[in-house]
């Protein structure tokens, strides 16, 4: 029987760490440098520091809890994940990447298994992005993939900088956050798709992530009133939008076999009953493992969005606001999971990840692979997500074996 | 040359009324029960009041100013518009018909013209429904629309009731608001469509009114993830809500030469560039001159509704919220408000308005026309409205002889 870690202090802490923040409805609330989001933090350096690990705090509020090596000079494995939740999200969506990091920790601690290379467990700031945009960047500054500065600017809603909020709750650390030398890094996190729930599976092997597009897109026409203005003088921006919503569609039925397309936000203005709509912004955002398909509906969307505003004859605005291609994780990593998940013999199938994942920029600067557990009904971004408990326990024993055969190799790279 | 109203006295009334709640891009901010709308009945009952006339406000708010005629046991010829604006809206909707209507009586003391019947002025409260739901609430209350505790219950967005805000603004009457005998009524108002403006004429008379009716209408999905989440599972709120916009062009290009229809109104949970919108509530608004297309656009848009349910597999929800018959004016006083343009001059066209108004809650109770003046561009519930001066002027006038005619009638009904 291989070594597993243990299901009891697993769940003990997972079910403590949720409290905090909690919903009525079995969920959490603890959105990106909330007061929350704070006392996480605090627990979980708390954690840490009574598994004697080496806890630092980088600029961006990157927690780092560090287990030294045999080889202490040798490159690190990296594990973890993020604790920053959805508005009202789930309570595995990250949580479980970095509890069952820390629990890969004390599984070593609890068997005095001294590794050649130093492991780390990073918890990333920023991850969703529902507070402060762009999503995942804690990760994304750590990777040299935006400033310090932009990071730092960001703001919510009532006009909070990321930088100001992250200093409120007191973890603007001095650690550099810029790309260091790393020997791999894996990450456990739920699937948020249907693929495992729908095939029975309780582990994912994660091959690469889905490229993807963001637009914001606008339409502005006229204000006039619903009744004694003839449908032929109409200049309504709803209908122009609703062209694109319905072309989304159709360009996804024909686009490629895995393209996804969604129009999730949209705001009317004036938003009145007896009014026509004079202008909408809404957002696009395409998906797939096929950067060309990805340009190509991005292409295609320009234009049903031109003609969209030609047909309505109202003015169209629309702009690129992030783009991420696919990334294929290192070859090397994938294969590691999967013995890992051999060595606790479970079952597996290798999956394409539709989300966007802090290891997207985490590939970009070293070895990477993910692994997936399953999301119910593939229900992710809400208080319903859920995980049985036997496959996050399952992920975890395939992530510590993942880590001991990275973490126990003799490395020539330093 | 006929008698026609003071061009000067009008316009130097007009611009000091605008003056109250004037905003800085040339409309006016003059919601029902606001400050400014309280500061506008003050100055428009001293006018009044300097016009020799008896002025009576009833428990709606509704204004009335009395001109005695020489038979003034005859029932009164009833004029007027009202004086609450849209949320920055324009300065020329309702306020000229009241203001018009005061001309009226302006030029008959001025020319020493005693009438048979009396005459009277009224200013509606609550007509355009910005603040308070339903629109048309003071002249609804007075056909017997609407019962008086309705009225005093319905709430603006902060919680405070129309009852309370009539009494804190000084407006809340003994007079009793309820139907009673009048010989007629008419009303100057500008046409906020682009009939008159198209066809360069300065005077519309307005043959009857719309018909309507007012839907809320929500589908409710699945918030899944955008990107891991395939096509064919998704339960998308908004490519639903999407079907039925497109549905809505549809139906009005079939349904009818008139038939207008309008989703005005959309909110979409959670909003997020990244969630399958989960939930969608929408509004639809339906207009024609024809009752029984109004009725078939209402079953086709029901349809329409269920098969975008079925096909995006969510659940749906409709009501209706509103409905108003159209309504053809009385025979009568439209020939009459057409041999007053013919008496001033003016040429004219029939029209019917596509927007509700205080008129068509007057026509339940007793024979009705309008007065339609261009609306530049058709332009309307915005600061841009506009109306030539000199238009304005020819409607006050054409209101002038209509009243003439009406008033100096020996009546046999009193």
């Amino acid at each position: 029987m291989s070594l597993t870690v243990s299901n009891e202090r697993f769940r003990r802490r997972f079910t403590t760490f949720n409290e905090i923040g909690a919903t009525n409805r079995d969920g959490v609330n603890r959105p990106s440098l909330s007061s929350a989001n704070q006392e996480a933090r605090e627990t979980l350096v708390e954690w840490f520091e009574e598994a004697n690990l080496d806890v630092t705090v980088d600029e961006m509020g990157n927690l780092f809890a560090r287990r030294a090596g045999a080889n202490d000079a040798l490159n690190p494995v990296l594990i973890g994940s993020h604790i920053d939740s959805q508005y009202n999200g789930g309570r595995y969506d990250g949580v479980i990447g970095v509890l069952g990091a820390l629990e890969v920790i004390e599984t070593l601690n609890a068997d005095g298994i001294q590794t050649e290379r130093p492991i780390e467990v990073v918890a990333w700031s920023n991850e969703e992005g529902v507070r402060f945009q762009p999503d995942m960047l804690g990760s994304g500054v750590f990777a040299g993939e935006f400033d310090l500065e932009y990071a730092y600017t960001r703001e919510d809603k009532e006009g909070k900088t990321f930088g100001e909020e992250l200093e409120r709750i007191g973890y603007k650390g001095d650690e550099p956050c810029e790309p260091r030398d790393l020997h791999c890094y894996f990450e456990l996190h739920v699937e948020q798709g249907p693929q495992l729930s729908e095939s029975g599976l309780s582990v994912g092997v994660v091959g690469g992530v889905y490229g993807f597009v963001w637009m914001n897109a606008a339409f502005t026409g006229s204000a006039d009133h619903a009744g004694p203005t003839p449908m032929h003088l109409r200049h309504d921006a709803l209908v122009a939008t609703s062209d694109v919503i319905e072309s989304v569609r159709r360009i996804t039925s024909t686009g490629g076999d895995d393209l996804v397309g969604t129009v999730g936000s949209i705001d009317v203005h004036p938003n009145s009953i007896n009014v026509i709509p004079e202008r909408v912004d809404f957002t696009l955002d395409f998906r797939s493992y096929d950067n060309d398909i990805v340009d190509h509906a991005t292409e295609q969307i320009q234009r049903e969005i031109e003609h969209a505003a030609n047909r309505e004859n109202v003015e169209m605005e629309y702009e690129e606001i992030m783009r991420v291609d696919a990334e294929p994780f290192d070859d090397e990593c994938i294969e590691t999971v999967e013995r890992a998940a051999d060595a606790v013999g479970t079952k597996y199938m290798r999956i394409v990840s539709g989300a966007g994942h802090d290891a997207n920029y985490l590939n970009e600067i070293c070895p990477t692979s993910m692994i997936f557990v399953p999301s119910v009904d593939g229900i992710s971004h809400t208080e319903d997500e859920y995980t049985e408990w036997a496959d996050v326990v399952r992920g975890a024993d395939v992530l510590l074996h993942a880590v001991l055969e990275k973490a126990k190799t003799d490395g020539d790279e330093q």
